[in-house]
């Protein structure tokens, strides 16, 4: 039996954040992907919703210990299995609090008009349903405030946290796979952006994410 | 000069956060409280938006470090300055990744409908505004779910985190004071469940909260 466990929504970005972390970590761990359609006669779906008081679909158990939260389980993950010295892991408080100040910088700025913009141009359009314009029109004129912000900070830094890749540019992996696909029209706006660009081009790259990306292909396919 | 600068709205959730967690490490600050309603004329307007790219108005100095984000600023201040083996830190990384869950909780589960319910039943009335009771109603209902998840929590656990007081429960102590207030028409919510009940006397009577509540009341008066 596997001593990790992570329960999640196949393609969900909470569950592909929590993927990115478990694989950047090279963690061994059983996957058990949940299906939202069949969520009534999934038979996975009744363990999780115990050990998930809120009705959130990702769980993540390390031997007894029981986690929710898609940030907590990637910060929990950095924090106990990261490599002293290695990417991913700064041990003075100074770097620490930097890179934790952009983790909850992409948790209510980022997030926010990203999510948006992905349920009106990825799911709505996978799933058949019209994109609401007006929903895309003020999510995008947030989004093109935030981005010149980090356009700013990553021509001084070459990730979001400092000078290495960290927790900080990891839990943004999700929705930037999603909104920089080929026919997104929200594209143009990273790629606009140099600084931007290279980085979504760098951290889209890494190993970890690519595995990601298959995982979920794989299940979805 | 203070080595450690908070600026922020004197009674905003987020400014009252870093201000309970600076007083529970009895760290020495120097607070410079930016009033929103003068915010055009402000003389300490524009230094503080110069700090802060999104606009948020907290900002937290610790020597040359600059940090954003009320729950950041706590997670490093427990993390800088927390002793270890006292309240407020866990040292085993199963033990800070419960406490990390429930931060995480507050964030994404309880603070959305509790800052609604405050919008609507302590903001607007001090604005003399009406309040939308369609609001009230669907919010209260999310809150009540929420609460008896917390209900069954500390029916187990003295404190949402584990044994001791951690920033987990710190960062509820912004919006149980405004929603636990005498005039408050959720404050019932509360009293029924009596591990919630016993939990919020415990910490609102922390002396480091007391300290927050004296020092905005200073202010705002």
């Amino acid at each position: 039996m596997a001593v990790r466990k992570l329960y999640g929504i196949v393609s969900s970005t909470d569950t592909m954040r929590a993927l990115a972390s478990l694989f950047e970590h090279e963690l061994e761990f059983e996957f058990i992907p949940l299906d939202l359609k069949a969520k009534a006669s999934h038979h996975n779906y009744d363990p999780i919703l115990s050990l998930s008081p809120f009705g959130q679909l990702l769980v993540f158990q390390d031997g007894d210990l029981t986690l929710l939260e898609s940030r907590t389980i990637m910060r929990f993950i950095s924090h106990k299995y990261g490599k002293p010295g290695k990417e991913q892991v700064y041990l003075v408080p100074k770097q620490q609090g930097i890179a934790a100040t952009w983790i909850d910088v992409e948790d209510h700025q980022f997030d926010p008009p990203a999510s948006k913009l992905r349920d009106e141009l990825v799911e709505k359009t996978r799933n058949g349903l019209p994109t609401d314009e007006t929903v895309v029109a003020e999510e995008e004129d947030k989004l093109i405030e935030i981005l010149d912000v980090y356009e700013e900070r990553l021509s001084n830094s070459k990730y979001l946290g400092g000078d290495r890749f960290t927790s900080a540019d990891l839990t943004h992996l999700p929705n930037l796979y999603y909104l920089t696909g080929a026919s997104v029209t929200v594209k143009h706006l990273f790629d606009e952006r140099p600084h931007v660009r290279a980085w979504c081009t760098t951290i889209l790259s890494r190993p970890a994410w690519i595995k990601v990306v298959e995982t979920v292909q794989k299940i979805v396919d």
